[in-house]
């Protein structure tokens, strides 16, 4: 049942995480044909953007080893698949692999690049650079996630003004866009809002993404008040499947079906179907036997059952 | 730890609903003397405004039957207590009762109205308009909900105009309080901004209040779209306990607990102290048998766990 003044809103991009951010933080190890499987889903379901896995050391994170197979067997179609990459090192093995798009990782928070990869936040930015000017001339898409962009788990709170430097300077080094990530789901949508409409101002909407998490159950709010800002780009993890192994304290990535159903309800095109999302999260719950589903779930189950989805 | 720009942002008053409408909805019947437990918990945490019992039918509604056993035993306190009644027949029980405020509710839909109690909206205002005007008579407080007040499980989607309508004549009667609710959790926060945003243009915030339902994952992102348009008080329910036994597909009351954490990271004053509110969410869980609690659960006891609350 559609509600009140759902006038067309135009389009809201989901970039699904779950085969990277939510399949990293299981218990369960997948093996690339069950990873295929999950993206040959959620491309199923109209996801136009997945990240697909990462080229980090199999050592530190086995499930994400083999992503060079999993992109090998990607599904033919018209979505922008990524793959995270923490360095050089991986940035030369994602280009091997054929992935059209790498996705990197600043944290705002010198800490916060320290404790994760043992560099300081210049030190990130250079290499950064480097790999965004590599990309552009090797013809490959470039996004940046701004990690703890609101709060770090070591540093506390984060100056907005940190924030709106580092994205200026990966502007001009000429990345795609920057995902602004609340690593450790401790944003409220007051913070969201204050934050994004400064860097909506600043940089427009066009190369702006946000990447929430559910930790304190605020992950839709803070889409909410991103969209209301002008944000039409946002990562989700299908069934809330996610964390960040780094940051103490992290749970879940705000699920997919939970933002579809936001944006779809208030008038916005996501393209994606929710019959066949709730089946890629069957899916995502059969594979990872843990996977409990976004907030809206047993109401959608209940809709999908009389046939209304 | 608290994030970015929370600058005191005033009060924020908290019903709690959970011993009414959370209890209503539950297949476990308690005891007055169990009721004033779960009461006497949420005082202790500082609610200041609590239902706690509805004057209806004991056949059709077998656990709110003896709710003036449960108003006799109420703790001195100052907290406004009210209780819900259906007609006047209830509004004659609740004064004998001693409770100083009482809740009526009205649906915004005439089906809803109909199929609930068996009138149309204009006889439950004529009804409304007697016992707010006796209530003003013998110094009693009134409450109204207009429920159904963006959708109607029989109607669709409900006009602004008519819920405007309502409450200028609710206000005109009156009433202290007037309830804007989201009877089956099937708003959105786009719509909850647009409706409570021309209600306070028309009546001011003193007098407006939310009831949000969780159903489809929206209940805390409403929260925040009627507090960014100047709302200032809102019902919630302990652990998120709750429903509509009339209303199909209905579940839980937003949690109070992700209520509080949401206004008090923005800065607001609710008054309520978190742990003793997770305890009262286990007290509640203890005797119901079936109170899951909010989203933020497992980062608050997390928390709590640390002493960090």
């Amino acid at each position: 049942m559609s509600v009140g003044a759902s006038a067309a809103q135009g389009k809201v991009q989901i970039n699904e995480v779950g085969p990277r951010d939510g399949l990293q933080n299981q218990a369960r190890i997948l093996q690339p044909e069950q990873r295929l499987r999950l993206i040959e889903a959620l491309v199923g379901a109209g996801l136009s953007a997945i990240e697909v896995g990462a080229f980090v050391s199999p050592k530190s994170v086995p499930c994400m080893a083999a992503t060079d197979q999993v992109i090998a067997g990607l599904p033919a179609a018209a979505v922008n698949y990524s793959a995270l990459i923490p360095n050089r090192k991986g940035y030369d093995m994602a280009r091997a692999s054929g992935i059209e798009t790498v996705n990197l990782v600043v944290a705002a928070s010198n800490t916060m690049n320290e404790k994760n990869i043992r560099m300081s936040t210049s030190e990130v930015m250079a290499i950064s650079a480097e790999v965004i000017q590599q990309a552009r001339s090797d013809q490959l898409c470039s996004q940046v996630y701004i990690a703890t962009a609101w709060a770090c788990p070591f540093e506390g709170a984060v100056p907005e003004s940190v924030v709106i430097e580092l994205a200026g300077q990966l502007l001009a080094q000429g990345v795609a866009t920057i995902i602004i990530a609340d690593t450790i789901g401790a944003a409220d949508p007051a913070v969201v809002r204050s934050l994004m409409q400064e860097l909506v101002k600043e940089y427009g909407t066009g190369q702006l993404s946000c990447h929430f998490h559910d930790t304190r159950g605020m992950g839709v709010a803070n889409v909410y008040a991103a969209v209301e800002v002008g944000v039409r780009s946002f990562d989700a993890s299908i069934g809330g499947l996610g964390g960040c192994p780094f940051a103490p304290g992290a749970t879940g990535n705000v699920a997919t079906e939970d933002v579809v159903l936001l944006l779809e309800q208030m008038g916005f095109i996501t393209g994606i179907n929710m019959k066949k999302l709730l089946q890629a999260v069957d899916l995502a719950a059969e594979l990872t036997g843990s996977c409990q589903g976004g907030h809206a779930s047993k109401w959608l189950r209940g809709q999908a059952e009389k046939g209304l989805l």
